[in-house]
């Protein structure tokens, strides 16, 4: 079946086999507004756009029923389909699930998925409409596919940062890959317990933010009535440094981010500590956390700070690279993560 | 992790499980026209309908890569997530894939399955549109999404069809079935072989179908240019009863098949011949064909006959059920095949 050469996808990289799918793609519809390459395809559906975006969540790569409540993966699911959406500054609409299901698995155990899926439909206003089921050999696999519009004078793309743009960030990084390590450190202590007692106390935050994330609708919601539209903008889904590094390459721009100004909770801290690990690479590959990075003219400082959103850097020149500034004032080059 | 009661998805099979899903669902978007239980989802965007569908391919369930050729599994990924399109009488614009990529996959293996990903795009002028890559610890995962859209006076539902309409059906069943059948004998017989010469000679037909399946973008073409629009269309993809039972659910009708109709291809004949199995079994059960079923009014007899499109039936009055007549004139309820 295999051809003479093997070149390991380690090699190249997520991005690096992304960029070598989409390379070869030239759109031939009209409707295609834009293909590849931004958190959803772009639909003209003539006075508006429609988004679309798909994605796999695996059991074992993304999630561990051991210790993943149901109802909760089936509310990240809808928030991970949702979070693209509003990365293009759009509004979520409608949700498609393809399940497939596990032969260890009944219909309660669906019905909680959906149960958490319907809350978050119900949650975020977006509608559950349609999908597919399927038996799976292996373990549980969720395709999400979200839809959702927006104005054709209001879509942001990761495209379109310029030079002195503040680079912005709703909420705080690295919680939920705290909180996965947590998760992680209590399912080995308790392994093969009768009746186990992991230890969450004091945690709650970080477990809330892994195990029952949101979805930033109501920053979307506040740039709009700030009447602000984001030059450019993406959803931290692998974290900090990858999403940086996708706005500077759509963009065409370099971007300074200084690490004192990255927003890292108390306990995302606390743990850290505990775990003998370093929140800030937490926070720049950690990844999972759904919050926005977006970047607006420097024009817009004001009615940001306003907004309760954290300015953490500024865009560059091009060929200056994407650099985390430390408080010395040395500078870092960001690297994206690879592939796991 | 598990509720008291247990209850197994094959107690209620995938019709079953859908329907629990999509009962509790209100759609709470104005543009949301259709959410659960059609080809796609329907959403209004002005002048037209976007449709928008998800489906899952699992490794070791929907297909086996000891012989099926990653350049062929791409194609028939994206013919399947257009055949949904055209059951909703739909023209297909975008296709996004989500992959879960084994360890064992290179570069290689990925560029070959999307060098067959582009070729049905090309064929059916459908623009790969963006998807998404990550890991999988288990075998590959593909999920499809594929949007099209509809002028509003010409989209056909699963709900439409009136007593007495044609039932008809685009090609031939199980050829797709069939060829399944003697890719699975000959990977037995050849099993283990350092040189397997598997005996294909003369089921080009069947293998092809299961192998390398066309979507019948002609039929949706021709019934425009006759000014048709069917009174209610699925595709062919769990095979003739289910698809049947589907029209017959939505459109509150029963229907009347004959068996003698049944346009089964000669290649399936003797593969069932050889293979001591009931070629009407694999018509009305093997599935995958990516066929259109669809009804017409009486009215429109001359025209689809003009089309090359097979009547295989008629729709009856709610309540008398979905019957394959035999040609000694004696019914047999059409049945779901069982969650497998």
């Amino acid at each position: 079946m295999e051809g003479k050469k093997r070149t390991e996808i380690a090699e190249i990289g997520k991005f690096g086999l992304i960029e070598r799918i989409c390379s070869r793609v030239e759109p031939q519809n009209a409707s295609t507004v834009k293909g590849c390459g931004d958190d959803t395809a772009v639909i003209d559906a003539g006075d508006r756009y429609v988004l679309l975006s798909t994605e796999l969540l695996l059991e074992g790569v993304h999630f561990d029923l051991t210790y993943y409540p149901l109802q909760h993966l089936g509310y990240k699911a809808v928030v991970a389909g949702i979070s693209d959406i509003l990365a293009m500054n759009g509004t979520p609409r409608q949700i498609e699930l393809a399940l497939g299901i596990p032969a260890r698995f009944s219909v309660e155990m669906i019905d909680r998925l959906y149960d958490g899926i319907r809350a978050a439909c119900d949650r975020y206003r977006t509608d559950l409409a349609g999908g597919d089921t399927t038996a799976s050999v292996n373990g549980l696999a969720i395709g999400v596919t979200a839809a959702g519009d927006v104005a054709k004078d209001r879509i942001a793309y990761r495209s379109g940062a310029k030079p002195n743009d503040l680079i912005c960030l709703s909420g705080d990084l690295g919680a939920a890959y705290m909180g996965l390590h947590l998760l992680e450190r209590e399912k080995r202590a308790c392994g093969g317990q009768p009746d186990p007692k992991p230890k969450f106390e004091g945690h709650e935050y970080i477990l809330g933010r892994q195990l029952k994330p949101e979805a930033r609708t109501d920053i979307i919601e506040r740039l709009a009535e700030a009447g602000i539209v984001p030059t450019s903008m993406i959803d931290i889904t692998d974290g900090l440094a990858s999403e940086t590094l996708h706005l500077c390459k759509s963009s065409g721009c370099g971007a300074r981010i200084y690490l004192d100004r990255l927003p890292i909770a108390r306990q995302t801290h606390d743990m850290a500590e505990e775990l003998h690990a370093d929140p800030v690479v937490a926070a720049l590959n950690g990844g999972q956390d759904y919050e926005l990075l977006f970047t607006v003219p420097l024009s817009k400082q004001q009615e940001i700070f306003a907004l309760g959103v954290d300015v953490i850097g500024h865009v560059t020149a091009a060929g200056t690279g994407a650099m985390l500034v430390t408080p010395d004032g040395s500078e870092i080059a960001l690297k994206a993560p690879g592939w796991k």
